[in-house]
């Protein structure tokens, strides 16, 4: 009789179901550990206030690209990316840890560069630095970051409280982060084959700018505080628009409708777009990176979201059955589908 | 005029120096950033508890060597390694955070290897996995683990609180771990050379389980909270006594000395030493990744830690000018230096 070992790859799951899989039996223990795996952050029950933890992990070949991205906007944006996380859960991001694992290419001169980034983050974003690890790696960089927030037990907002009649929300505009992605790489080409050439990147400043030092939107949460208003539910669009309405939807058991026509995508945006022959909703839907906020509320809190400083009203949750949708301008209904990340 | 670019070598600081030079600028922003770098673990205070954090990067080929760790033990070890930490922070590990980048090398089933140690860790010390983050990497294994603990704000034990007079002591015993791995490396080399040879591990298994298995002292800390002892400092022993006791002292702002004669070091461990022509002090002093605990106490409380379970005195902490030494069985006294992780 032989024991065959069973073997299946990364790639037959994609990321969130290998996370789901692997973390599955983990019940949570401590009567402190408010919120565990799948939102945006965890919650951590502190008696008053909540502590609020997210973690992301960039490496160098696979987030990002050292030939394009100044080592000064990669510590800029390791952070950011994490606060949107803290952000997302309407609440407040305080202190952030950063490990690193490098290779000795690096100089200590590089690193520098680096934390100049992440001190501007920290600078801007009023949170501070209170750990980290640095190690060597074989290859490349590496960074972790995690983010610590805090937020009111009635205040942060998960991804699962959307209801039927909710009305559906973004922050912003979408698809820049993945089309300044593509003139970046473009540019890339074109200096790897002609290096002579000088990039071209004017009149890209806004996409090259959401790629390369995103902001994210503390505004909103400001907003939110302001008006006195709880989202039912909110989620950063990091993989594009539609895996996040997919994350709400499946989360809150309810189902949603985007239209087309109401889904901010700015002028310079949807030229590039064109330039590139790529459909500019689908660069919406799918291009990711832009961590921009997507979020419901009540139908009583219309009038609040309705004059909010760049916000805009995009559709409408649903009952689960009818799927999550796209009413095209056309007039045409398409199911949403995720792509999310296919690293492996 | 030429403009220079200046390179420094990440070899030129050392791992110590490199993070005090790049942290240096980030003072803290927010009144709840009770202590940020610079001991085992940040602390954020809650108003009633006090959450502290610590986190970890494990890198293969540098951290771990796949070739004799089982991926079961070294999610295992990634955990515990981290809830040390907390435990020198005289805190309770609450919840940790588990990121990994991994290339496509592994399989799911590798990955449920890896789980599965986590979650023994997760079971036996009783916390809660809340969050992460998985990637691809170019190559190999990547694993940054983050711990959440809580703790009192007057029972919070930092690197920074002894004092001339006070007592040093020591749990469980050191240099193990150290061993333990140049068992390993020596089988591996020996299996490399002479494939049909089988590892001769017999006789090892208390340093092989300290290398692979590491366990932390959450049991000290129950003495401490038991006797109602508070220590004065305390830190935990992952890069060998020598550098721990340099840490509270520098951080302390005094000095100490260690009677070689008191420093726990098992027949076991003493023996592969001399197996190895190793000096077993030397293993102690630097060897690393032991995890026990090395802490102070006021002479008022030498009568509580007398008696406690698997814990001994080592020495005395004097003044800052008398600088850090080894009185020797032979009755010498050496300078301490600190060997730390080279790991440029």
């Amino acid at each position: 009789m032989s024991t065959e070992i069973k073997r299946t790859e990364l790639n037959d799951l994609g990321e969130f179901a290998l996370i789901e899989h692997l973390t599955k039996n983990f019940p949570l223990q401590n009567k402190s550990s408010a919120k565990g795996i799948g939102d945006d952050a965890a919650v951590i029950d502190n008696g008053n206030f909540q502590t609020v933890i997210s973690t992301d992990l960039l490496v160098e070949g696979i987030h990002f690209d050292l030939s394009y991205v100044p080592l000064k906007h990669l510590g800029y944006k390791a952070v950011v990316v994490n606060l949107s996380d803290i952000y997302a859960m309407n609440a407040i991001p305080k202190q952030i840890t950063v490990s690193l694992a490098l290779s000795s290419r690096f100089s200590v001169e590089a690193l520098e560069e680096l934390y100049a980034g992440i001190r501007q983050a920290c600078e801007f974003y009023q949170v501070d630095l209170v750990g980290g690890d640095t190690t060597s790696s074989l290859t490349g960089l590496l960074i972790s970051v995690t983010a610590v927030g805090q937020g009111e037990a009635d205040k942060l907002v998960y991804r699962n409280g959307a209801k039927p009649g909710d009305i559906l929300c973004m922050t912003g505009d979408l698809g820049g982060a993945y089309l300044g992605l593509q003139v970046l790489e473009r540019e890339k080409q074109i200096y790897l084959e002609h290096p002579g050439v000088q990039p071209e990147l004017k009149g890209h400043d806004y996409i090259i700018g959401k790629q390369l030092k995103p902001e994210v939107r503390y505004d909103a949460i400001e907003q939110f505080a302001k008006a006195e208003l709880v989202p039912t539910a909110m989620i950063d669009i990091s993989d594009g628009l539609a895996s996040e309405v997919l994350h709400i939807c499946k989360a809150s058991g309810v189902g949603a409708f985007v239209e087309e026509g109401h889904v901010i995508i700015k002028q310079e945006v949807f030229q590039t777009a064109l330039d590139f022959r790529l459909d500019p909703i689908t660069c919406a839907l799918s291009g990711g990176e832009d961590y921009e906020l997507l979020f419901t509320i009540d139908i009583k809190d219309l009038e609040k979201v309705r004059f909010m400083n760049d916000i805009a009203i995009i559709g409408e949750i649903t009952d689960a059955k009818d799927g999550a949708t796209l009413h095209t301008k056309g007039g045409k209904i398409h199911q949403l589908t995720a792509q999310g990340w296919k690293h492996f």
